[in-house]
């Protein structure tokens, strides 16, 4: 058990009146014991409890390593209720924001006075302030996608397909000898970068298309985040110039990135910029995401998030335009805030580059 | 929008008195709509209204095409209460299990008499019995399970790993046109078979070791699932006794599906066999579990489990003996339910084998 992260936990719980927290996700989970577990439709839980008597539920099926807490373990025959709600207190009863459904309702019957409180925040604005070891962890994740974007580009080719450069980028992140992808790499040419969430196809580059490539990999866990648009033998003097204004609105938002400012007024300094050019429609998504254990985490880099931004916090900064069926372009870097700025996770050029020339 | 599946389901809400289901998890959404989409951290939700008014709630980001049904689109920036809940009722609210807390609960909050009621049976009953569509699906899925089966079989040599015939596994799988596995790949050789959630790891086959391989690929979004333990090189007393047990455990269980019987009945005609012979505590899982869109669905076959199997139903039956620190075997076959027993969708040989000789 990682007491630090607990009992920064444990005073985020103080402040909502919460004397018990049930933490469900896989990844908090991880956080806070170390313990790594897919427990699939299964119950996995780990109850933080104000006076110290954390307990972790796992199922047998689990066949966890002793630990030096106390974890009750049950049977797929044993009635769920009967294995956790003994340890339930009647009252305010914090939950995550992932708990499923069936298990918060049975919990709720079978403990009379039990009261779901969504308490994600308890665990996120902790995770979200990133350690000295989790940014080290950062760091290395984010060079290594910097590194692969190197080969990546210098992969493109006449005759390409998307889902070669998608294959590409896995066999890149497994040579480097990271813990897999942080997500499905998203690999765009022309018209289908119009799409922010497109999936790899058998599409063929072809000359003038955009080649936008969004992808990260996992180190120790930690995930990289980073999307690069290049160009394919020509560039069109509209890709040219929301490449230019995208590429300002990056500068921008990562220049507002900074502790004591709000995730809103960071996301409106790149927004602004954009809108004022009138692609304000085509920036269709908020400007960043939390990151850390999981690709989204924590808060929204969004117009509409009025939370103040903490020194260690990581986040990305991605804005982007899209032109439906035609064209798109997003720059995306991860940024740590700190008290007087941030620090930029990824170093590869962000300059217009027009590649097979 | 299916409307028969629809229909089955208002008439199952019917019988628990509810006039609104919230629908979150994507196989279920994908059962109805025909639409996949993985929304990640947003919400993708079908309300299903006695009514007939459904609605499909949608991110702007998951870029639907046009339908004949109700889609509500709304972005990031957007309160999900103030999209949501204008369509829900006061009173009783039926959702699916998968529904997330960070959706529950402000809705909940949100709309002042609303109940919620788990109301997952709704879904799970009605996605448990295969129409006719369906059931083609299932049976090619697990064609190309056995087929793949056939393949693993004459793939494992001297020195393989257990990493390389997963590997390979996923290779025959994409070469047959399946849409990937339906989980990961367990192969396990020796004492690493006595974990029955094992991942594949660098161990090296061994004279003596079982063979143990639980697989599946999806077709058209239908899950196969089968397991197979073969031995290399010889095979001990131990290992040939623990077969003959789980072997004819997994005929008793074949035996006993049929429709009007309980899932408790089918488990106990397979668990008390392997009891008989003193076997019990190391058979350690349920016998089986509901397949189709999930791989794990609807109801578990266990001992526990008083519900009456219907017509169409498609379930795993699944017994296993784990020595721990020594071998393990397990021998599993799909079937579905029907009037006068079961239609088994596996047909790869279950006679024990000994490969390399």
């Amino acid at each position: 058990m990682n007491n630090a992260r607990i009992e920064r936990t444990v005073s985020e719980m103080k402040k909502l009146g919460l004397g018990q927290l049930m933490v469900t996700d896989s990844d908090s989970i991880l956080y806070y014991t170390g313990i790594w577990n897919s427990p699939f439709e299964r119950f996995w839980g780990l109850l933080i409890r104000e006076d110290g008597k954390h307990v972790l539920f796992a199922n047998k099926l689990f066949r966890l390593k002793p630990v030096d807490f106390e974890v009750k373990i049950f049977d797929d025959v044993d009635p769920l209720t009967e294995v956790v709600c003994p340890y339930l207190q009647p009252g305010p009863f914090g939950v995550d924001g992932n708990m499923a459904s069936r298990f918060l309702i049975p919990f709720t019957e079978a403990v009379p006075g039990l009261k779901p409180v969504l308490a994600q925040s308890c665990v996120s604005d902790v995770r979200a302030c990133k350690d000295e070891e989790e940014k080290e962890n950062m760091r290395t994740a984010s060079r290594i996608n910097d590194e692969t974007m190197e080969k990546v580009r210098d992969f493109i080719r006449e005759g390409v397909t998307e889902l070669e450069v998608g294959e590409f980028i896995k066999k890149c992140f497994s040579e480097a000898g990271a813990g897999g992808e942080s997500f499905m790499p998203i690999v765009c040419f022309g018209a289908n970068a119009s799409d922010p969430h497109h999936h790899p196809t058998d599409a063929v580059l072809k000359e003038g298309d955009c080649i936008l490539i969004d992808m990260g990999c996992k180190w120790n866990g930690y995930c990289s985040d980073m999307t690069r648009t290049f160009y394919w033998k020509k560039v069109s003097d509209e890709d040219r110039k929301i490449y230019g204004i995208t590429l300002k609105a990056n500068l921008l938002g990562e220049e507002a990135a900074k502790a004591g400012r709000t995730f809103k007024e960071v996301d409106l300094a790149a927004r602004d910029h954009i809108a004022s050019f009138g692609y304000g429609p085509n920036f269709t998504h908020r400007l960043g995401h939390g990151i850390g254990l999981a690709d989204h985490e924590g808060d929204d880099v969004s117009q509409v998030n009025g939370h103040v931004i903490k020194k260690d916090m990581c986040f990305s900064i991605e804005p982007g335009i899209y032109l439906p069926g035609r064209t798109g372009v997003r720059i995306e870097d991860l940024v740590i805030a700190t008290e007087d700025g941030c620090e930029l996770l990824n170093h590869f050029s962000k300059e217009l580059t027009v590649l097979g020339v």
